[in-house]
């Protein structure tokens, strides 16, 4: 956040900078989506029920019909503020006030800031970069036996290391889970982008979990703060009371613009195509420079970068790299207490041209002693 | 919600219903409204700033200047998703987990529900129809003596009685709260639905309030989930920081919805035009049938009214009155779990005709022996 302050604060006074911290896309939405809502503008947007749109709810359960394979009653779907809510209606649904949630380290900084801001508990697993930032249920288990957790959070792909699993990898989470009797909150917010394989929602493994899922991603959507969660029928009507009470409804709009968006993953497989692409440049180019990137990432639009070559500061190191060469990027400080000074996460959900202009100004930087 | 549901059900066998028991506006918002949105549609739509646009927070000041004429900063000014993430934002922003928070009974249900599915303890202060449903300063000290209490969440105009506060009535909330060290969260949501005067802002009298507000009633656009809140310098940086956790920013179309609604008050005085006409007919007319309505509420689009002379159980008289009279209004059980089962709660935000048609329900349906 202060570096993408200070990043606005140099091109207000004419710097140019390569903005490489940003984790959203560039893109608006699907011209479907924007036709859909100018034709429902005019209307007057009430509230929905709690739950969202039937149409919204019924066209969720046809896209886990045709992506996943799975049978999803809509009735189970709530439409969300963004994933942002879904989380707070997660927890509220599942944990009493002060119940331990277990998540990884590093991992997306609002995990632990709304959990204590909410009064949860946290406990950090810490996942590494020699086993490509992977999580194991038999490092779930021997975190549980050290400290015990009522819940865990995990998302894949992951923010800040783009880590996914596959089948078999989260088969082994939620197994894990229902043997330790752990309530599994499955992020996929960036379900679509998976480079490897088909990203593998809970959902084809289990229906106890909790799952999260945004429009933010994938379809372009972040400022129109929509998403859905999948509830296990044992915390449905809870988790729609706490809406009522909560939230009352998602945007009605952005729930339109969401029921036309899942009509529109062709336009999100172009835009996949493109990070792709920004993905083998970036992590190529990175690990060129010195950086460590045993491996480009599995999925989302990040690159988990080692800078031990360079610096033992990570905010000092971003810092530094803005004010000189004039690239923004994520200290992994952020996203790891303990162990981020050793990283930066640099976004590859920009323009082809901004990671190549980016790569050169870092060239440029670290040629220059840095 | 049993009452909206089934009202539906009976809509879809067929069956005409008038809607008295939505607290919603029927219209869309100003036609200026609709055409910024549209301009904007086509590009892409990121988060903001935690605060949200600078724009709307500098337009929100203008306002407080012009309907107030108080100054604030717009950098305690901040844009959420309706009111809603407003009062999650003041409670965590203000409060330890846990800590007692003091609301009326009747009061908005969701008061009770958020503040209890949050972890926090609910201090109710009854208020009373023979005192028009005003809350007094020493109402609050007599409670806070008997049980004392770290918030008061107080709305003026309220839900469900419509009671509004004038000047000096607001002067004695808020001195009082400053003398007995308690914080006030002041919900200014159904402002500008004021008849009896302007709407009084805690503005005018502190800087040590949390004022919450939203583009929902006055502005029509309750489903744009649209809000704003003002904090005290000393819990900004802290409400800021839980916004980008918990929320990261709020709806950007809705943002610019917004700014563009603030200069479209003529349409929204010609909306409250429209209901000041509706609550005359409506309190008379239930006067007229019986019900006990000793004033016609100051200010929001209710009438909460007695009905001892018909039943002692609320929620029975409203089911009764949906099934037979095709009247859906809601009970006053929701509002009140002490004592609202001797009062229900008439909607007056539709239009005259479902207004007047209603009360000729009303009529052939009590004559009839309820």
């Amino acid at each position: 956040m202060d570096i993408l302050k200070r990043a606005k604060v140099l091109e207000s006074e004419g710097r140019s900078i390569c903005h490489l911290e940003i984790g959203e896309p560039g893109q608006p939405p699907a011209p479907g989506v924007i036709d859909a809502v100018a034709k429902a503008l005019p209307s007057p947007q009430g509230y929905t029920n709690a739950k969202g749109l039937l149409e919204l709810r019924r066209r969720l359960s046809r896209y886990y019909a045709e992506q996943h394979g799975v049978d999803v009653d809509p009735d189970l779907i709530m439409a969300t503020m963004g994933s942002s809510s879904g989380f707070i209606l997660a927890f509220h649904a599942a944990f009493r006030p002060g119940a331990k949630i277990a998540i990884t380290r590093p991992g997306y900084p609002a995990y632990v800031n709304t959990l204590a801001g909410l009064g949860f508990g946290v406990v950090e697993i810490p996942v590494h970069a020699a086993h490509g930032w992977h999580l194991t249920g038999a490092e779930i288990a021997a975190a549980h036996a050290r400290q015990p957790f009522e819940g865990l959070l995990f998302a894949s792909p992951a923010n800040p290391t783009g880590a996914s699993v596959d089948r078999a990898g989260m088969a082994d989470i939620v197994e894990t889970c229902a043997r330790l009797g752990v309530t599994f909150i499955s992020d996929e917010i960036y379900h679509g982008l998976d480079y490897r394989g088909p990203s593998v929602s809970a959902l084809e493994l289990t229906r106890d979990a909790i799952v999260i899922n945004s429009f933010s991603k994938y379809y372009c959507m972040t400022g129109w703060r929509i998403g859905w969660m999948v509830l296990p029928e044992a915390l449905i009507r809870r988790a729609e009371i706490l809406q009522q009470n909560l939230f009352i409804s998602a945007p009605t709009l952005s729930q339109i613009a969401a029921t036309a968006a899942l009509d529109e993953r062709d336009y999100s497989e172009a835009q996949k195509a493109s990070y792709a692409q920004n993905r083998a440049v970036l992590s190529g180019g990175l690990r060129e420079l010195g950086f460590d990137l045993p491996s480009p990432g599995d999925g989302a639009f990040y690159a988990y970068a080692g800078i031990s070559r360079f610096s033992n500061d990570s905010l000092a190191f971003c810092e530094t790299m803005l004010e000189r060469a004039g690239v923004a990027s994520a200290p992994g400080v952020d996203f790891d207490r303990v162990d981020g000074n050793g990283f930066i996460r640099f976004s590859y959900a920009g323009t082809r041209q901004s990671i190549e202009e980016g790569l050169e100004r870092l060239r440029v930087f670290l040629a220059a002693g840095g």
